[in-house]
Order: C-alpha cells, then sequence, then structure tokens
C-alpha cells in the first residue's frame, strides 16, 4: 500500500477471482464459464464491430437496451446495460447504501457482495443459511434494509421459488431487494416480470454464463424506471461508456441468437444431473443445484484435498478455504466429455488413496 | 429519481458525454475521435478473440501489461489497464481523496473531474486559468492537496512542459499529481520518465484519441509500484474483469502497430496547423493547441450561435455554455477534407450573416 492510500480504504479486502493459470491447459471448471463458444452471429458482429473502434461506443447503448428490453418483456426505461453485472452490483451499492441503509445478505454467497459493501461503507448483514444451505426467507421478511440475494444461490446452487422471492421483495418496501439472476437461466424462475409490480426491485443478469459472452463483460439491471434512472445517475458519474461497442454488438447478436444459445443451457442442466448422479454414485452429498454448476461433499476426501489433487491432474474446481463450506467444491458443469474426465480423475483418486 | 437514492447522491450532478445524435450523418468533430481507422491487426486481433469469449478475460491483463510496460519503458507493476481513462481517474479519486485530501484542478478542464469529486465525496478546489488559458504553475506548488491537470488541457489544447509539471509534482510530495495525458500523443512532452523519481505522481492515458480506439474503452494508468497497487485494491473491489478479451487483444495489436498510429498523429498535427491557419484567416483567435482540436472563438460570431449553424449544416463541434468559453468552440482536427467542409461552411455562414 502505497502512503497515499485514504484511510477509508486501509482495511478493504478486495475480492479474489478464481484462479486463472496460463501454465497448462487445464479442464477449467472453476469459474463458471460455458462450454460452448459464442455463436457464429455474435462473432460475426464483433469483426464487424471493431471496423469502427475509432468512434465512442453510444453511452446510452440504445440499440442493445431496446433489443434486452423487448426480449424481457419490460420498457427500454427500466434497462440499464453495464460493464459485466459486477458493475450494476456495485452500483446498486453506491446508490443505494449508505450508513443508514445497509445490505444483508446470505452468509454463504457470492463474495462479492461483502466487498462491494465495505468499499462504499455500507454496513453489512451477513445472514446465516440453514444446515442444509437453503435460504431462510422469514429470515428476510421484513427486515428493514436493503437486501442482494443470488437467485440461483452461489456456491449452494439452491433456489428460492418466484412466491419467496416476492414474499421477501413484498415485505421490504422501503428498501432495496436486489435479485442476482446470474445463473437463473440453468433451470430457475426470473423474478423479472415482478418489476412492474415493486418499484423496490432490482434484477441483475450476466451474458457470461449461459450467453457464452464472460470474456466480453456485459450486464443488466432491469428494475422500475426511477431505479435505473439512479443506477444511470452513477453510471454518468463514473464511466459513461462503460459498454465497448464490440460488446455492444455481441450483446445484440445474441440476444438474436437466443435460441442457439437455449439448446446450450438445455445440454448443460442434462449433463447436470448426469454428472450429479456420477458423483453421488461414488458417495458424494450433492446439492439440488439449479445453476450450471454443482456443489458437492465426500463423507472421507476432503475438499481442499480434492481439489488439490484434480488440479495435479488437470483439472480445475473451486474451492473456498471456509466454514462450513470447506469440504465442499463447486464444480462447473461443462460437456459430457470434460464431466467423464473429472468423474474419471475423482475414481482415480479415490482408487489411490484408497478410499471408498 | 427513486425514493431509494441514498441522500449521499441527491444533489449529484453527472458527466453530460458529448452529443452523439443518430439521426443524420454528421461530419464529426465534437469528441476528438480520430478520423482514421483502426489498424488491419487491430480489427483481426479482436475477431480472433471472439471466437473465445466464453472463457473470462485475465482478470490480471498480463500480455496487455507487459506490452503496455514495454512500451512506454516501465515495469509492469507500474501499469494498470482500465475499461477507459474515465474509470482510471475515477480509481485515483476513490483511493486517494477524502474529506481531509481533497483534489485541485484548474477551473476550465475535463468536465468529469468534479463529478468524480463529488460522486466520492471528496472536496474539490478548482483554480481559475490566466487571462490566456494558460495554467498559472505557481497555484499549483505547494498547494497542499491531490491535483489532477490534464497535460495538454481540454478544451484549450494548452500544454505544460516536462519541467514544469515536475515542479508542481516535487513540490507536493505529501500529495497524489495525477496527469491526465489523454493528448499527449499530438505533441506534448510525456511525465512518464518522472514515476520512477516521484513516488507521488500517476500519469493517465487512454487509446481512444491517438490509437484510434474510442469505442473498445482502453486505459492505462503508470505511476510507482505502491500507487498502482492501491488502484489494484479498488479495482478488484469494484469490477476485477474490467478490460474485456476483445479490448486487450486489441489494444496489444495497436501497440504493435504504432508506426501506423504515429504516422496518423503527425497528419493530424499538421492538419491542425493547417486548419488553424484558415480559422486565423478568417478572424478567428485560436489557442496554441498540441491536442487533436483546436479551441477558437470569433470576436464577431457568437460561439453557440457557430455551433448550432454547423449542426444545422451538418456538422457537429463541441459547445460549452459556460462562462469564460462560452464563445469558444471545441474542434476535433478530422481529415484534410473535413477541415476544408468546416472552413467552407464557416466562410458560408459568415457570408450569410454579412458577418466580417
Amino acid at each position: 500500500m502505497s502512503r497515499f492510500m485514504s484511510a477509508r480504504h486501509i482495511s478493504l479486502d478486495a475480492y479474489t477471482p478464481g484462479e486463472q493459470p496460463r501454465n497448462r491447459k487445464y479442464i477449467k471448471l472453476n469459474t463458471n464459464e460455458s462450454p460452448y463458444p459464442p455463436s457464429n452471429g455474435v462473432v460475426a458482429a464483433v469483426a464487424e464491430a471493431a471496423r469502427g473502434l475509432q468512434l465512442y461506443s453510444d453511452p446510452e447503448c440504445k440499440q442493445l437496451t431496446a433489443c434486452v428490453a423487448e426480449f424481457y418483456g419490460v420498457s427500454p426505461e427500466q434497462v440499464l446495460m453495464t460493464n459485466g453485472s459486477d458493475e450494476i452490483l456495485n452500483f446498486a451499492f453506491v446508490a443505494f447504501g449508505d450508513e443508514e441503509h445497509p445490505f444483508a445478505a446470505p452468509e454463504i454467497s457470492y463474495g462479492f457482495y461483502p466487498v462491494f459493501a465495505q468499499l462504499n461503507r455500507v454496513p453489512y448483514k451477513p445472514i446465516p443459511l440453514k444446515d442444509d444451505f437453503s435460504i431462510d426467507v422469514s429470515d428476510y421478511e421484513n427486515i428493514g434494509a436493503n437486501i442482494v440475494i443470488a437467485n440461483p444461490n452461489a456456491p449452494t446452487g439452491l433456489c428460492l421459488t418466484l412466491s419467496q422471492i416476492e414474499s421477501i421483495v413484498a415485505s421490504n418496501r422501503q428498501n432495496v431487494v436486489v435479485i442476482d439472476e446470474a445463473y437463473i437461466d440453468f433451470g430457475g424462475e426470473s423474478a423479472i416480470p415482478l418489476v412492474n409490480k415493486y418499484d423496490n426491485l432490482l434484477i441483475t443478469r450476466t451474458f457470461s454464463k449461459s450467453y457464452s459472452l464472460a470474456g466480453a463483460r456485459l450486464g443488466i439491471g432491469i428494475g422500475c424506471q426511477s431505479l435505473i434512472a439512479d443506477l444511470n445517475t452513477i453510471k454518468y458519474s463514473t464511466n459513461p461508456y462503460n459498454v465497448n461497442s464490440m460488446t455492444m454488438a455481441a450483446g445484440i447478436a445474441a440476444i438474436g441468437d437466443s435460441a442457439y444459445y437455449r439448446k446450450n443451457c438445455d445440454e448443460i442442466i442434462s449433463c447436470r444431473s448426469y454428472t450429479k448422479r456420477r458423483l453421488q454414485s461414488l458417495g458424494f452429498a450433492v446439492t439440488d443445484s439449479k445453476a450450471n454448476f454443482l456443489f458437492a461433499a465426500h463423507p472421507t476426501v476432503g475438499g481442499k484435498e480434492l481439489y488439490l489433487k484434480l488440479k495435479e491432474m488437470g483439472i480445475l474446481i473451486r474451492h473456498f478455504d471456509s466454514e462450513p463450506i470447506s469440504n465442499y467444491n463447486r464444480i462447473t458443469v461443462g460437456t459430457r466429455e470434460q464431466m467423464d474426465a473429472l468423474i474419471a480423475a475423482i475414481e482415480l483418486i479415490m482408487k489411490e488413496g484408497n478410499i471408498k
């Protein structure tokens, strides 16, 4: 740290992204990327956009916003496009959080929420999960704080129903409820239809997972017009040209190719069931994930041990070294071939370790 | 505004980007874009990167950072790549500004500086320019505040010498001095060599102007290792994947094609001299701009009037409706053909208005 860092941030504990080692070719099952490439339409649209990069991107992101609004059945004034969904999440903490307006969130969830809170000096209330890692909806009803919940939650993969979400939103009309739907396309029910009913609901989405665009950085915020106007004020006070021309073109083309991406999601859902059964047959406890990852623990093979051994064998999964989930690993659902390689590697580890 | 906006931001006055009307095809001389397209190498690199967008971009931006560091003769630990230079400027206000550490800046300069200050609740001290729009270096010596100076300054185009910059940096060792070199490639002398001598100096750069990549959003921060480490902490607390894969590829290719971009800059410098002479011969007062724009006022044609008439005729220039510059316009230097069209339009306006 330099001698110039503001005292505000002396103890700031930044987010640690999943490792992206470049030393060898891994089977990457650690950052919930899609195993499928972007559609041909996306690749062509990006190549075309590259020829005009000397011009600024449209700060209003009009064409993409209109596409997204139409696709989700809302008006363009209810949509804000961002540089990944991390940006819209940060904007929400900036806009709606302060000393008097804390954010509550599940204690085990996306590790970035407490970082956004700390950076923006917003009090943060972690709410423990139940023993089965599920969210107790009654903990959030009338909580008197802003709320952020990933649905499905990460890294557990567990999903709340639409009526559970509505109960949380309806009982906290004086606070903003952010539902982070990064993984919703893999089997959950979206709360987007509720934004016309509740002015305190913000939905965030990403093109990183179901739309194979992790490397393009494209996120969405959907809410009532006045919430989106506030988030736009923050955007125009930090980075008006936050979404570049190539990413805009990629987003428009991806929405146009939705059928391709829907098919990919269905493949992933099917492969998730397959992998879950295989893991269970090896003795793993596996949560009922509705995301593009599985969350699994073995009664005799430690979570960290499994992660390290698989890494040695060229397979990356995500381990979180904190309780009560240190025995678990988050495993991205890839292709059938990748999952077979994973299962074979785990079988080998169990055999060599004489673990049954 | 929604009823949820934090009281922190109730009076936040966001930045207004230059207009980007899509209703007709303008000669765009209003946002200091390059008239030249990106190099073929950039276009090819982006098309290639598009094929792998399902994977996250490298949060460490290693390859691009190494290229940039080598190009500018610093170490990779002295470089931070960002989503446009607006992002690195905002990070500097977040990291180094607070109630006890205000930022001082020229009163007439990039309109975003006071917005960053307001958003982050950092006191802001605007320092008036001299009557000829030049910066009085003595105003900044031993000022006891963080400083941000655009060099060349915008919209005036006027440049400080390297020794003037050093005098400001050397006399403020207890504060951070940010030199925003967005326009330095058009004739100014860079302060990058000073970063090894002063730990309180941060240089910001952009690929938007001299590298024809406004639509790709790529900025650079260069400073001593500990300053860059602090800015990295802020990055990892807001948006770790801030630079997308396509932009990274574009940046690497652009550095590789520097000769092409240097030639373009030289063309623009030459066309700037030409246009300046033409404007002066029409009676305009024109500052000694070292940027890719001219700053000009006419004794009898009002600044706003000229801007509006040119817009009607399909030529966009930038007007700032504030004193003491309301009679001036900022005119991007485009191609020779574009500038001839501008001069012809101005001649017509003066003739029709019977103005001599």
